[in-house]
């Protein structure tokens, strides 16, 4: 508890959170609205102001938010644990009606369907359904997110009145069939094929081995009455590439398939087991020309093929650009999800205490661990910057999904924006449920209190979508086609400087000024030379230098790969794959720290801002502690320097310790999206029961005597005569 | 495949495992007998003799081994996924009776009762089970490990007679009842109280709160008839500390709980759902006094409590001290769940390609590239050190239990090599499994590939036996006080060197003048800079130097801290809690870098000496890159040498390539054990299929045209023309 609520009296977080907290209100808002005023006043230690801070990571979307909170706080869309899969499965689809009804899932659509053309606020609430169950979102997603959306982007008119209101209805379960067994990420590669057959006016899908099954398909199994299949489009003997087709899988009665279609079911996953995964087949199966879904690639009746996109490179790409809305959605996901986890355990962590409560003095609570404060505020850290990095991926989303920026440029940028964070903010979320579950020891692992339930759940999170390492691979393509393009137009100064950079290594790097100016200043004492570290120039200047410079040396690496023989060319790749992929990451994370830099400077509450300073800072130094090595190797941090960042980041974790029940309370999730069992406050009042035992049994004289105090009491006696 | 392989034209490995895997030989022995002969010829490239380095693995209790992966690989044992918690409990309990019936469990009882006084046989054996289903071995584990073990170990010869036919023949399932929700791994603050009645000569069990219930206590929800429960042993008003009662729980006929025994089951879990664990209270639930398991403490029928261990702290030390084989098992069980989880990554990377079967060039396998090499081998390395550093631990504890060498020293000695090697191990499988699930994508998410499942059920590995960060502190602890005996016997220039050193920092260290001469060698070639690191003294260096001297700093830091006042002192340690924690893990990951080293000098095929080398060379410069800051920031490293690091590793990984399949095939373990969909050929078997397809397609002349050929066709038309 921070003086604020000592000071105003507030109740606790208990009542405060049942009181409000269903839409989004942040808890404790009231009680701390009070308090937060004096946060400013010099002398004061700083307060957050958690409500302004709870309203600020709502959000633009924040009423879609709301609504999505308050859905998900009812009981019958909550997982119930320990179903079968079969039956898990069952309640899930039962859920999806529910969503329906309480039209949560149209936003996107169009308003003329029901929908409301709102794209930003569509996976804003899509997200806040994992607190829910990660199944009702994922399988939700499939439905409209992948399977209506396909319809909906691909399609047109004709599509969108014959299957959205359908699809919407969930009158159509529906597969997104894109996947092949033996073509993960690499979905040029299909084998699935759509061929013409001009004399009845149908494509025949075909499966042609069984690598090119469908599989992994959401809604396969068991659900899906429809499918958007995708197939190489074979016409007049020419392969067109890949594009969408509807086909009907089963029919709507029997729910048997229809005619030339059969599959299997996945069977049971490590996680999402509410979802029917399943395999796909096609053996010549016959759908009429007009099931192709033909906004960017259609065939007349006599077999001609035409597109608005000439180039098969560039119509592929805008056929799969729908896609990026499952991998932002993800992020969002991933980092609810990561809020989930943290304010169950550092809530616990405030209360547990490590040793006895019968002891005469009052031990201190895990939170007053270093270690521990050290396992749960660096990720406390980071899930704030992956928040507002993803708050900023939603934007750019929503400004090309709304038609506001959408050119080429935008939508390329935003591919490697997604790109670039669904990965670390999934394998964020993973890292921070599983460093939960440990921070709560051996209550962490019963489902009760849910770390190894959404684990297991988000687990696949970081490979679908786009495999985190293929979509870093992505990104380090885009960097490093930015580094070419600016040598491109660079001029002959700044390209000299970069070849004598590279000839006379480290030591002269064009940073070689600040280095040298930075070893001057180390002859200072320990806390003189953290003052850059800390500073947010200081951290902007490292971790932007390092991007630049890891993309830099790749770049010269390769310089010329490109004119090889393919082969050649792609071991030489090969050879630095590790280190594109890590340069990726490097920027990724410094697109993080730069969200959590920008949405610092929003804040108005002064309190609420050194506080959140300190945190930012945490994530920035944690950051450049990760990759120390590099920094000392390449001449950017003296030894000394580099020597203090441990020693601050210790001292910033005390600073922001005070706050820690504010920084998740500001996260607006109620008990009723925690649903912990340890974060109920149960632990504190087993603590205040044993207490009172040991004070009564004390009291009454009935304590029985510790055999070492009699011991040493024994001892003590003969000692004493002595003396 | 290796040259070997081609060259005796073995028929690799689905055959060969086939054949004798069962009872653990190691796959593809014959095919590679004749072959590794080759190895040691002057230019031959090196093979890894598998059958040898197989033989080695399965380390001094090869037998109990064999005959445990035989039983292991008996599908009555294996898990059936996707079943209730509540079906899995029965099939669990049901596979304990087959362990019994098939002699797998008694190695470690008395011979006398049918046991064989085999400890580390027992282990090792038990170990083996993981394979199978961890629920079966934990809750083998709970059934003799705990509950047999705490008989036979804290009871004596009438309470063996009594009770251990009964827990051996599982005619008495039983609990182990120890940890309560109030205290995690603070055994020595447990609240249930046993009060001696002289009156009636019985124990009062008592439960005096919430906080004291029993918790997370497998066979305490359902199966349980019996418990030894740890209860603070009061008589004539002194408590005792902390003793083992042997208690009924349950009518072996209504399976109902006896009058004043009540509890809670707890219910699904993240993982192990086939053991039931559940918490379980007392209220005044009244014992003879002989089920007091009165080995090292006893209350005579007047109430006189005696011991033969007079000091209460090394009684509930050697009292505890049996639940190291927990500790030491559950090492053992992790490195088998890591070898299992990389013997099927490391198959289906050698089969499966990134790209479409249908390109015209032979496209790479996944373990061509090098991330995946880095993802994969980094961490058989590790399994390799971890399964080396393990049979030493093994070792010791049969020593220390066979009685053989079992002084304090001897005991202290085994609960900190267990306390350092069972964090790192366990938290290796965690991030084994998950790196494996990942490098397979989508299909490491399905069940049928074991990852997830395994996964899970080890998760709780890291927490239970002991939790990890807690054992690396009691890790710490012995560190710090052995750093402290070694001041008392040192003489004063080594003291006065020590002062100099940390007085004027880093600089001078006493490694001084090796990092001069380092930084003068520098000057020569990257490959020349290497030599050092590659060098098992430069590894063995570096990571000793880092080991002491982090301690040492701590040491400093902490001098005089238990002069301070109970809470000043505390909080200084508290301070530097986290660099304790990093020196104790550099600490263990120095001995199973110690451990591998010792393991090489035992390998006699040079091949596979050459092999296992690099291997260890891997792991070595694996640690060092990982703690690089470290060497830089202590001037352990140049940033010349340092920049190498990477460089040497990723050639290393090049030299282990075509090795990678021996390696894991060398664990020993089949198809029956491994059981995973994608590593049984599978993947090849479609690859050939699709081969085929589109190569009887071109050869028809029915392929179709690829759009992007013909408009290249198109714009080259023109060209010609004009030129």
């Amino acid at each position: 508890m921070t003086d604020v609520v000592d000071r105003t009296g507030g109740t606790g977080r208990t009542a405060a959170t049942k009181a409000g907290n269903a839409a989004g209100t942040p808890p404790r808002a009231k009680a701390l609205s009070a308090g937060s005023r004096v946060s400013g006043q010099p002398g004061a230690r700083p307060a957050v102001d958690v409500a302004a801070l709870g309203e600020q990571l709502l959000g633009k979307w924040a009423d879609a938010r709301r609504h999505a909170r308050t859905l998900a706080a009812n009981p019958a869309l909550h997982k119930t644990e320990g179903l079968t899969h079969t039956d898990h499965r069952a309640r899930t689809f039962g859920q999806l009606k529910l969503l329906v009804d309480n039209n949560a899932v149209h936003r996107a659509f169009p308003a003329e369907l029901g929908g409301a053309n709102d794209h930003g606020g569509n996976i804003a609430g899509f997200e806040e359904l994992v607190t829910a169950d990660p199944s009702l979102q994922i399988k939700a997603g499939v439905q409209w997110g992948l399977f209506g959306s396909a319809v909906m982007h691909l399609g047109t008119a004709e599509h969108h009145a014959k299957w959205l209101p359908g699809i919407m209805s969930l009158e159509i379960p529906g597969c997104f069939a894109m996947t092949e067994t033996g073509h993960g990420s690499d979905v040029a590669s299909i084998a699935t094929t759509a061929t013409y057959d001009d004399a009845t006016e149908e494509f025949v899908i075909h499966t042609p081995f069984r690598a090119a099954w469908k599989d992994y398909i959401g809604n396969a199994a068991i659900d899906g009455l429809g499918a958007v299949v995708f197939a190489q489009l074979v016409t007049q003997g020419v392969n067109h590439g890949v594009h969408a087709f509807y086909v009907e899988l089963r029919d709507p009665e029997t729910k048997q398939f229809r005619p030339g279609i059969g599959g299997e079911d996945d069977g049971v996953k490590g996680g999402l087991n509410g979802i029917d995964n399943g395999r796909l087949h096609f053996s010549n199966v016959r759908i009429p020309r007009t099931n192709l879904l033909n906004r960017y690639g259609d065939v007349a009746a006599d077999g001609t093929y035409s597109s608005p996109i000439a180039s098969p490179g560039r119509r592929f790409f805008t056929m799969l650009g729908t896609l990026v809305q499952g991998r932002v959605s993800l992020d969002g996901a991933a980092v609810a999800a990561s809020k989930i986890a943290l304010a169950a355990a550092i809530r616990y962590a405030t209360e547990r205490r490590q040793f006895n409560a019968s002891s005469h003095t009052e031990e201190e609570v895990l939170l007053d661990y270093q270690r521990h404060q050290r396992r749960l505020f660096t990720r406390l850290a980071t899930t704030y910057a992956a928040g507002f990095a993803h708050e900023q991926l939603l934007q750019k989303f929503d400004d090309v999904f709304s038609g506001a920026h959408d050119t080429d440029a935008d939508r390329q940028d935003l591919e490697t924006l997604a790109a670039a964070l669904k990965p670390l903010s999934t394998w964020h979320a993973l890292d921070t449920l599983q460093e939960c579950r440990e921070a709560c020891g051996g209550a962490g692992f019963l489902v009760e209190n849910r770390f190894a339930s959404l684990r297991a759940d988000l687990d696949v999170y970081v490979t679908f979508e786009g495999d985190n390492t293929v979509l870093l691979q992505l990104v380090a393509k885009r960097l490093l086609a930015d580094y070419a393009k600016e040598f491109r137009n660079v001029d002959f100064g700044v390209l000299a400087r970069y070849v004598v950079t590279q000839a006379t290594g480290v030591a002269i790097h064009r940073t070689g000024l600040r280095q040298v100016a930075q070893f001057v200043a180390d002859t200072g004492s320990v806390q003189k030379a953290a003052i850059a570290l800390r500073d947010e120039e200081g951290q902007r200047a490292l971790l932007t230098d390092r991007v630049q410079t890891m993309v830099a040396d790749v770049g010269a690496a390769l310089k010329g790969a490109n004119k090889l023989p393919v082969d050649k060319g792609a071991a030489l790749f090969n050879q630095h794959q590790n280190e594109l992929i890590d340069a990726a990451q490097a920027h990724a994370e410094l697109l993080q720290w730069e969200a959590f830099t920008e949405a610092l400077g929003e804040v108005q509450d002064p309190g609420t801002k050194v506080v959140l300073t300190w945190l930012r800072d945490l994530f920035g130094l944690s950051l450049i502690e990760k990759n120390l090595s590099w920094y000392l190797m390449n001449g950017r941090l003296s030894m000394q320097r580099a020597r203090t960042v441990g020693d601050y980041i210790n001292r910033l974790l005390v600073k922001i310790r005070p706050h820690a029940l504010d920084l998740v309370d500001a996260f607006g999730y109620g008990d009723e999206h925690v649903r912990a069992a340890i974060a109920t406050g149960a632990e504190k009042t087993r603590q205040d029961e044993a207490r009172a035992h040991y004070r009564a049994q004390r009291a009454s004289g009935s304590a029985p005597i510790d055999e070492k105090s009699l011991l040493a009491r024994k001892a003590a006696g003969p000692k004493s005569r002595q003396g």
